[in-house]
């Protein structure tokens, strides 16, 4: 999918989301404005819940936050039964103020400092996703001087190679994230993390890289947990009760382009675990993902206003929105690919090929290279699609930009949740002028 | 220059800037952290100053605000006889706000709102840097509506092509900047400006690229300017009192990388600008340079914390510190380069290749991919030079990290001029909750 599934046009041919008017949400809300659509964003959750229940016994949803934490949409995630990963303090305290109960967080993160640790620790964590040996020295001495036990899962690397952006893929050999399985590192971890006397040890966790769309990647993965999980065990007596391959599942950001649906990834991941499992004879750990990317991205638009358009004769024609690397930096970033519809009426008319360029004083800021689309005039509105993860995740006040204004559709009814910034945002943290 | 000019070793090898120990403003303002050296930032605004003074009769040097808008800095820079140059609303409340004049402030962009524009008019902007035919039929509506004339440059678009990073090259024939020359269009919009009773046709305007290293580029861009001035003097009677061929100036981000001479650069152009006027008869413009990162790039150094330290067997040594990707963005964004040295001891010992990873989780999240330092261990503080511009200014709040801590030195004295944010901010524009 594509779109919100309340994506529909009206009947002068404008867009509606959620039943709403892509007109009137740019009125009310002025732009760029990112629209959630609530029946997606919980469509997708169940979606994601009821494959992994379908395919293997015991499984849980964790929503990886990074992808976009927003308290209310965090909430609504929960009320459909997803827990949450978080990946700093920040985004820890941020869960908790949005109601999930901390033992339902993992906390993940390749450095993540003592103050978060002991934040995490405090809140009564649902397990810290241990990345790294100076990680397991600060928990050996946390938990001693706290007289506490924690929750842990170990972060493995399987080393195994993905077919992704090089900036987003985390599993292979060469990563920054997790205790290698083939140099014998993640067995030191196991022996280390069994002797300290704080720490219980409840599975291993790893996470292949971003927009994955082969879940063979994935099997394999768990297969080579449950392998070293089964040497573990003869050598040190634990069992997993938990084993995590991660998130990953890829989503389309163009009309046409894949993306990895959740049935097919929980039957090929459920197999692989139960019959690694049987052949290691190990007991059925609970089984656990994490998608961000896949619940949220599908579930939003941006919103924005053309401006100036520009023709360079025999070159292109520049069509400047009024947002662009602040608000989505991806293009910028990862060379991503959007697409864009026009919003405000009928998509009628001789189409014409354009860029959609944004406003801030940098070539490289252009938000979608080459889209078709009716010719348009400076007033119009654009909606991209799949805008809901890794934008306002990443979203900076380049050049004085205010972050986007966002909204919650549902029902025909529209609600700020997160409201634009202003001049005075930008400067609250300037002091001693 | 690499470092700020204050930068030296005390008695114990560490690091100190401005005369404080980066091992004191670790402690006291904690990590990351940004320190701005003011005099560095002064002798490198006195550089450009006196460099064009001395090359050209008649020039002046705008700070770009877009490489970053402290406004204490700013207001520093303002007292070295720099003025401003704005790319938003945002960017001209800041300005106002650090008390730099309105009549000294341009305001530069490829896509102004209407809004934008209001804003500007009614500050009393020095002048309005015009881009396209739209803002051009946008301003003849303000004009008129609010009785009033608005001094205006023409961005023109030369078409001189530079050798810097795609996406920060901006002159060429396919940009989204400014009026194109060659096609006609840039004669065109000075018909239409001289025409619009409410403009004031000051004089012109391009720029050519980031990270320039080759005065002829602009050098060409300025023949190629004054050519065209002397076409709209014979055409329309007009003389520009400014010319402009923007910025771009080109820093050191690690030992021996070359960088742009001011004095070198200000005797090419101003000897280019007064060869072309005399060629075509045309008065002397005031010549306005915007020299962004080249004051405050090599004014700042950032003070990171080491924390996990990972070696992938026959691979490399991943050393990962507290900020990354979320303060400093260009590694990912350009591929930029940057070094380190180590600032709480001194720089002895065997020395080993290591890569200096950020802690977002992320693959990309790589600060430094290769560089050469002493062994390293866990708490060491790391500085990272050139850190002053597009750092910051680009900062997000990716995976939920507080934006560092700005402080700016001066013997022996330091000063916080931007606090780090807190957990509260990251949700202080959620509502409705």
């Amino acid at each position: 999918m594509l779109w919100p599934v309340t994506t529909e046009r009206d009947g002068g041919g404008g867009l509606r989301v959620g039943g709403v008017a892509a007109r009137e949400l740019a009125e009310r809300f002025g732009t760029p404005v990112y629209v959630f659509d609530e029946a997606t964003l919980r469509s997708r959750a169940r979606a994601a819940v009821d494959a992994f229940a379908c395919a293997y016994p015991r499984s849980r949803v964790r929503y990886a936050g990074k992808a976009l934490l927003s308290m209310p949409i965090v909430h609504i995630l929960h009320e459909e039964r997803l827990g949450l990963d978080v990946v700093s303090g920040g985004e820890l305290y941020a869960g908790l103020r949005a109601g999930i109960p901390a033992g339902e967080i993992t906390f993940h993160g390749n450095n993540k400092s003592e103050q978060e640790l002991r934040e995490a620790i405090a809140a009564g964590i649902g397990q810290i996703a241990v990345d790294n040996h100076f990680e397991l020295t600060s928990l050996a001495h946390l938990t001693a001087e706290l007289s506490t036990t924690v929750p842990v899962l170990l972060r493995l690397n399987p080393g195994v190679d993905v077919h992704t952006h090089d900036k987003i893929k985390t599993g292979v050999i060469d990563s920054k994230f997790g205790f290698p399985i083939w140099s014998g590192d993640a067995a030191s971890a196991v022996a280390r993390t069994v002797a300290i006397p704080g720490l219980d040890l409840v599975g291993y966790h790893a996470h292949l890289g971003s927009q994955l769309f082969d879940a063979e990647t994935m099997r394999v993965a768990v297969e080579i947990m449950v392998e070293f999980a089964a040497r573990m065990r003869d050598r040190h007596g634990v069992t997993p009760r938990e084993l995590s391959p991660g998130g990953g599942f890829g989503i389309a950001y163009t009309e046409g382009e894949p993306e990895a649906m959740f049935d097919e990834w929980a039957n090929a991941v459920g197999s692989a675990l139960t019959e690694a499992c049987e052949r290691c004879r190990l007991p059925l750990p609970e089984l656990v993902v994490e998608p961000g990317r896949s619940i949220v991205g599908p579930a939003a638009i941006a919103l924005y206003r053309v401006g100036a358009i520009k023709d360079i004769p025999g070159v292109r024609r520049y069509v400047a929105v009024d947002g662009g690397m602040a608000d989505n930096i991806r293009p910028s970033l990862y060379g991503a690919r959007y697409t864009a519809a026009i919003a405000n009426r009928a998509e009628r008319g001789p189409r014409q090929h354009v860029t959609i360029a944004g406003k801030f004083c940098e070539s490289g800021d252009i938000l979608i290279d080459e889209v078709d689309l009716p010719t348009l005039v400076s007033g119009d509105l654009l909606a991209v699609p799949a805008a809901g993860a890794y934008c306002l995740a990443m979203a900076s006040n380049y050049n004085h930009a205010l972050r986007p204004a966002v909204v919650l559709v549902k029902d025909g009814g529209a609600r700020l949740i997160r409201r634009r910034e202003t001049y005075d945002d930008l400067i609250a943290t300037e002091v001693n002028l």
